[in-house]
C-alpha cells in the first residue's frame, strides 16, 4: 500500500531506473504512462487551485491539488459523480523547511514547496475508463518520464476506497 | 514578531473580537481594512497557483499563494520587482489530519486543508503605497471581517525583510 498506491496524495517518486527526458513543467506532450495511455495534459499548471495536502511517514511531501474546469467546477459545486472530461492534477513538491522565513519569524516553523517530485493526473472517462471505476491515471517524475507498469496497476484499487467518486481530496473554500 | 506580521507565511486569525458578516468565499467586497483600505478583491479563489505553505509552531496551518494574472506572471517569471497592479492572495486552512486518507494507506501521515482560518491579500501600487514599500496589506478573518488596525500596522515592516520585493513567497513550478 506504498508508492504510487498513494496516487494524489504523496509525493512517491517513481522507479529510479527511468531516464529524464522531458520536462514536467506544464508544457504537456510527452510519454503517455503504460495501461492508461495519459499524457501529460498541456497548461495544467494554470488550472485552477482545489486544495493542498502535505503527507508524512517516509515521504515528506507537500502538493496542490488543481483541476481543468469541469473537473473544478465538478468540485466547486459538490457535484458527484465527476462529469466525463474531468481532469484533476496533484503538483508535488518536497516539504522542505525555510531558513529564510525561519530567520524572520525567529523560530522553526515555515515548511514551503521545494523541488518539485512529481505530477500526478486523474481523467475521467466512463467509457474508456470503465474497467477502472471510470478514471484513468498518471504519474510522471519530476522530469516528465510516466510511472512504470507496475506502478500504475496500483492506482485504481486504492482510489476506489474513497468515498467521493474514487478522489481522495475535497474542495477548499 | 507573531499573529500578521507573519502575513503570507500563516494563519494567523484576526482578534477574536470582531463580528462575522461577510463570507470570505472569493466573491469580493465587504469591509476594507484599516491604513491600506484593501477589500476582498473578487475573484480571487479562481486565481493561479503560485505555491504552498506550512506553518507549525502554534499556527497549525496549511495554505496556498495565488496569483491575479499580474502578479502570477510575475512569479513565473522571476519578474523584480512586482508590477504595479500585482495582487498575491494566501488562503489559510487549518493543518488538519486526515482519518480518512490515513485509514487507506494504513498509517498516520495525511494532512490536508481543514476549516478555513483567513485570507491575506498583497496589492502592488507604487504610488499609493509608496510609505510601505509599494504593498498594501490586507487580513480577513474566516466570515470576510478585516484585520485590526494594530495587526494591519504589522504587516510591512516584517515583509520588507524579505529579499525579493517584500514577497517570501516562491514560485512552485
Amino acid at each position: 500500500m506504498k508508492g504510487l498506491v498513494l496516487l494524489f496524495l504523496t509525493a512517491a517518486t517513481a522507479a529510479g531506473l527511468l531516464v529524464s527526458t522531458t520536462p514536467a513543467s506544464g508544457q504537456g506532450s510527452g510519454e503517455a504512462v503504460p495501461i492508461f495511455g495519459i499524457k501529460i495534459p498541456p497548461g495544467y499548471r494554470d488550472w485552477k487551485f482545489v486544495s493542498v495536502a502535505h503527507e508524512e511517514g517516509n515521504l515528506h511531501s507537500i502538493g496542490a491539488v488543481l483541476g481543468n474546469d469541469t473537473a473544478y467546477h465538478a468540485f466547486h459545486d459538490g457535484k458527484l459523480p465527476f462529469p466525463d472530461g474531468s481532469i484533476i492534477a496533484a503538483l508535488h513538491y518536497t516539504h522542505s523547511p525555510s531558513a529564510e522565513n525561519d530567520k524572520v519569524f525567529g523560530d522553526p516553523q515555515s515548511f514551503v514547496a521545494g523541488a518539485p517530485t512529481n505530477i500526478q493526473f486523474m481523467v475521467k472517462d466512463s467509457v474508456k475508463y470503465a474497467s477502472s471505476g471510470g478514471w484513468g491515471y498518471a504519474h510522471f517524475d519530476k522530469d516528465g518520464k510516466p510511472g512504470p507498469e507496475a506502478a500504475m496497476k496500483t492506482c485504481a484499487p486504492c482510489h476506489a476506497k474513497a468515498t467521493r467518486d474514487h478522489v481522495f481530496t475535497k474542495y477548499a473554500p
